[in-house]
Order: C-alpha cells, then sequence, then structure tokens
C-alpha cells in the first residue's frame, strides 16, 4: 500500500516512525524546506535531517539532532566570535558538510537526502519537496525575519502575522513528488505546524494541486487539548486569523483535506466540523508504539 | 628585538614556541601555504594552524592538530562513502569553518589568521606567506601529485623526482611580510623540510629577494644525525639531487644563507660547509626548554 505523507520536523517525523513501522506499507515522506539555511556556510535542512534521523532509531532526546551527539565544534567556534546559537552536533554537522559539498558538486537535495536515507539504512523514501530554493520568511513587528531568525534566534517569542514562501512561485516539486502523490492509495498530512510547516509544501502549486485532486487526504491535527505539545503552532495559527482550535487546522487545509484526525481531548471541535469527516483518537505520538498504533488506525480504514 | 621566521609545520612551530618565549623578542612567523588545500569543502592550512596551536600551548600530541581534541565528525563521514583519512577534529575543524566561511566572505588569509591568533591570544605575528594560491605540487613515478596525495594519502612513501609551486609566479607577498623581512635584526629559516616546507616561500619572488638581501639569516638544519626525526625531508632532499647531510641543507638555501645551525651529532659536517657560518649545538627542541635555549643561543649571537 503506498503512503504519502506530507511533513514537518518532530511530528512529522514521529508520523513517519509509526508509518514505516507497518508492513506493506510504501512509505514516501515528503519533507518541508522552508526552513533550510546556510548556517557557517552549511546547508541546513532541518526537516529533512529529523525525519532521517528518526527513521533511523537516531534522533536526539528533544526529538530533533543527533541521539548522543556532542557540541565540541559548535562550542569551539564561539572563540571566534561567531553566532553558535543553533547548536549543531559534532556528527550531525558531518551529514550537514557532507550535504554542503553534494550540493556544491551539482548534486540535487533530492538526490543527496536520498543518498544519505540509504546510508542510514532507511527503505523508506524521504524526499524534500524541492530541489529549488523556497525559504519561509515571518513577518513579526519588527519586519521580515528568516524562519531561523524567528524560530531559533529569536526562540519564537514574537507574534507571528505574515508568511510569505520565497521562490515557491518558481520552485518545482522534486522528482516523482507529483507522481508518489498521484499515485498514492493514502495521503496523511503530518502533526506538524499548518502554516510553518506544511504550507511551504503546500505553496508549490504542482504539489497544492496534486493533494487537492487526491481522493483521500487525512490530516493529523497537531493540536491536544487545543495546544500544541511544542513548538508554536496554535499561537501562530491564531494571529494568522484562523480559527481557535481544530476549526483553525481544518482552515489551514481549507480544500484540500477529506479528513482530520483529532485528538480525544478535543472531541468537543467535531462540532464545528461537518463538512469533512472526523476520526477521534489518542495523537499523542512521542513513544513509537502510539506512532504505530495511530498510522495503523489511518492506513487500516 | 625584531626577528622573522621562515616556517613549515611542527618543526617550525616548535621553534617559533622558543623563541616568542623569549623577552625583548618581536616575533613575525611567516607560514608556508603550499600545503593548504581544499578538504570537505573546507579551507586547510596545516602549517599556520600548528604554529598558532603551537604558540598557543594547544598542539597535539604528534605537535599538529589540537591537544585532547575529539574526532566525532571525521568518523561519521565514512558513512557517507567520504574519505576522511586526513584526519581532522572537532575543535580543529571549527577553525577550519570559520576560516572558509570568512574566506568566502572575502577577508585575506592573512587576515584571518591575524583575529585566529589574536583569538589565541598569540602576542608574536602569524602571518602567511601569501594571501594568493601557491599550491606545491609533487611528480612521483606516477606522475605530478598535490601535496596532501603525497603527503597524508600516500603517507610520503613514494620518492619525490621533481617540485613545481603553483601560482607561485603570480602570488604577491601578504601585507607586510617583506617590510618585516627588511626590518628584522635576524631571519631564521626553521628546521623544517627544505624542499617541502621553505622553498615554496622562498618560491614568491619578492620574499626570496628580501631574504637574499638580508645581512643576518640563519637557517636550523631539520637533520639530527643526518636524518629527520619525523617527516621525508632527508630522502626527499637526496631525490631532488642535493647532497646527503648538511651539505644538502646548504645548498638548498644557496645564496640565501649567512649562518646554519647544526646538531651536535653531525659535526663532521662541517668540513663540507666552508662558505657559511656554522653553529654546532643540540638543536632537538621537542621539548619547549630545548627550543627556548635553541632561541636564545640564536636570538644571543
Amino acid at each position: 500500500m503506498s503512503i504519502v505523507e506530507l511533513s514537518g520536523g518532530v511530528g512529522g517525523a514521529r508520523m513517519a516512525r509509526g508509518l514505516a513501522a507497518l508492513e506493506d506499507v510504501d512509505l514516501t515522506v515528503i519533507v518541508n524546506v522552508g526552513d533550510d539555511a546556510a548556517n557557517h556556510g552549511l546547508a541546513i535542512s532541518p526537516d529533512l535531517d529529523t525525519v532521517v534521523y528518526t527513521l533511523a532509531g537516531l534522533e536526539g532526546p528533544q526529538g530533533w539532532g543527533r541521539r548522543e551527539d556532542t557540541f565540541a565544534l559548535n562550542e569551539e567556534l564561539a572563540r571566534f566570535g561567531v553566532d553558535n546559537t543553533f547548536k549543531l552536533g559534532d556528527r550531525d554537522l558531518a551529514l550537514k558538510l557532507y550535504r554542503t559539498q553534494a550540493m556544491a558538486g551539482g548534486i540535487a537535495l533530492s538526490a543527496v537526502t536520498e543518498a544519505v536515507a540509504r546510508s542510514f539504512g532507511i527503505e523508506s523514501t524521504v524526499v524534500p519537496a524541492t530541489d529549488d530554493p523556497l525559504r519561509t520568511m515571518v513577518r513579526i513587528a519588527e519586519g521580515w525575519v528568516t524562519f531561523q531568525e524567528y524560530f531559533v534566534t529569536r526562540q519564537h517569542h514574537d507574534e507571528v502575522l505574515e508568511l510569505r514562501f520565497d521562490g515557491a512561485g518558481s520552485a518545482r516539486p522534486a522528482p516523482g513528488v507529483v507522481e508518489r502523490i498521484q499515485d498514492a492509495h493514502l495521503v496523511i498530512i503530518a502533526p506538524s505546524n499548518p502554516p510553518l510547516s506544511i504550507w511551504p509544501i503546500l505553496a508549490i502549486d504542482d504539489i497544492r494541486e496534486a493533494v487537492a485532486a487526491h481522493p483521500a487526504v487525512i490530516a493529523v491535527s497537531p493540536l491536544i487539548g487545543g495546544k500544541t505539545i511544542k513548538g508554536p503552532a496554535d499561537r501562530v495559527m491564531t494571529t494568522l486569523g484562523l480559527s481557535p482550535g481544530n476549526r483553525g487546522v481544518a482552515e489551514a487545509y481549507e480544500g484540500l483535506i477529506d479528513g482530520l484526525v483529532i485528538d480525544t481531548s478535543d472531541r468537543d471541535d467535531v462540532a464545528f466540523l461537518d463538512d469533512i469527516e472526523i476520526i477521534v483518537t489518542d495523537i499523542l505520538i512521542k513513544e513509537p508504539e502510539a506512532g504505530v498504533r495511530l498510522a495503523a488506525l489511518l492506513v487500516g480504514r
């Protein structure tokens, strides 16, 4: 059974881990690249790496970065007055360095990602939404800043007033992405931040059209008890003018989804969501077993 | 007292450590960049870094690299099929990454080196021979290879048949280098490999001329008992057609030096060296105290 997942970072990676554990599932994870950045001249793809590390069972304790990594290089950068706020582990940096070199040699991000996933023994397909530059820009009170500036440097304290996806207009889907969506039995939108992690993927016209045309698209809400477990999704949705709770999630994917999976703690939201199918279940998937259970429920319907 | 040292890696760094420890010495170390290379896309300057780490008291146990460094990043590179023969430590890589970024931003190697030396609390001036590209190429039986290929990858097992210094013809001395030589009370050529470490510096015309014109240039032999303690200098000198022993060292610096310091174990070489002043003393300077003693002897003459 062919499954496509649209994914941001930690939440999407955990959903992917659950799906990948199922037998007879051919999983393709299409990953947000709007957070990608050049840090110390290195090609940083936070969401791609989180998905890869999580599928390899090597993710860090917070869900991102490499497990049991060390930070000698990052700490030493401070000696030279380099901003090392964005903490990069030594092992994690090996991947960044490899990707940077490969891309400098003309290899596309999708091809590098394929090689990286293979080197970690991952059988699922992990693919960036696009090989072209696409950058999520965030407008806060002070003006437009990059995603990394908003999220890492400013620790997502600011109110998000507007989003812009630079490059999305000319970005082409990475090779195979549209075909994978079209051929999928089921498209799952991960419990990632809808505006910050999924909209950048959907900002690519051909991907949005393929998702809109697909007959079985199910989103998993990032909300539990009306709040996000981590990250600013609930606040961001509010300041961007979306409704509170899962009604806002449904609005974020308007015209795209056929079903929405919400947490049992948010069962009252059902009343507001009468034009799409609602599945109510436990959606906290921090533990791998919970992810497998949720994945099995989605795939087995 | 103003002292200039022309330096390669470990031997030159130890000589510099001795000189820097003397009171009233204003030391400028002009360092070979012929071994510089791009490794994993990073700007590697082996001799500059060895001099900086040694002057900072942070050199590795073999004389190069950082003391108590870890190798997590380098080891992890193997996962991606990247050649990691050239072992780069995690802390050492922070310097490489900083330099690469700074140079990508248009800052000259000499300016980066100045900032690096300052960040390590070094009071001496450490300067590359040139900011322009200059690469030592080595002809072995198989043809021309880079210095790193010859030295690191092939572990300097090959006979060196010929040397070439690509870029030397158009390389300008780094800012201040010629003036420092002209103003120096004494120019010391370090106990480095004459053809592989010092010739690349002297391959820059303006530097060679300034050294040739200087009235007090003393070379310290890299030989002890006719052999080098480490590295292939003795073999390289032979295959390049220089005489054995210190006669060959004197030939390597013909027309440039006014004196040559040789080891007590090589006192018989004096017979062959009648056109320059010969100083016979213990020149093994692996221990810092020995370096200070030798430095004091050279400066106090």
